[in-house]
């Protein structure tokens, strides 16, 4: 079975890299780009009948900084 | 309106930092995680109007390396 992960910076911590990408498509000339925050997306294969709780416990000890990021879990 | 760009590394092509986390969770006593990709998430804070094909444009052009990395589109 299968797990996506996504981390994002928590709202109010600042993203320079997502700042960066805002600046770089401004100089590409993509126009009405007002905000970008760059985050991670972790996909897990994981032996069957692992269960959410479980890969929440991996966010909290490892994938994710807790203090700065939240994270988002999708089971396939 | 909102986009979200997920880039991941495509098949084949390693991916070592997926790999670290994968070792770490074992070593954390997490068992049965066969496999690990870590990839980027991208959410474009967007003008109202923008097309998904400007999207795919910034992709290209910028925020995925297409020889080896593929990107998923989600307009919300």
């Amino acid at each position: 079975m299968k797990a996506r992960v996504h981390i994002m910076l928590k709202n109010g911590v600042l993203d320079p890299q997502g700042e960066a990408v805002r600046h770089a498509l401004g100089t590409l000339g993509f126009d009405g780009v007002e905000g970008v925050r760059q985050g991670k997306v972790i996909e897990l294969d994981l032996a069957d009948g692992t269960s959410e709780e479980t890969v929440k416990q991996m966010c909290e000890k490892l994938l994710a900084n807790t203090v700065i990021e939240s994270y988002a879990i999708e089971m396939a």
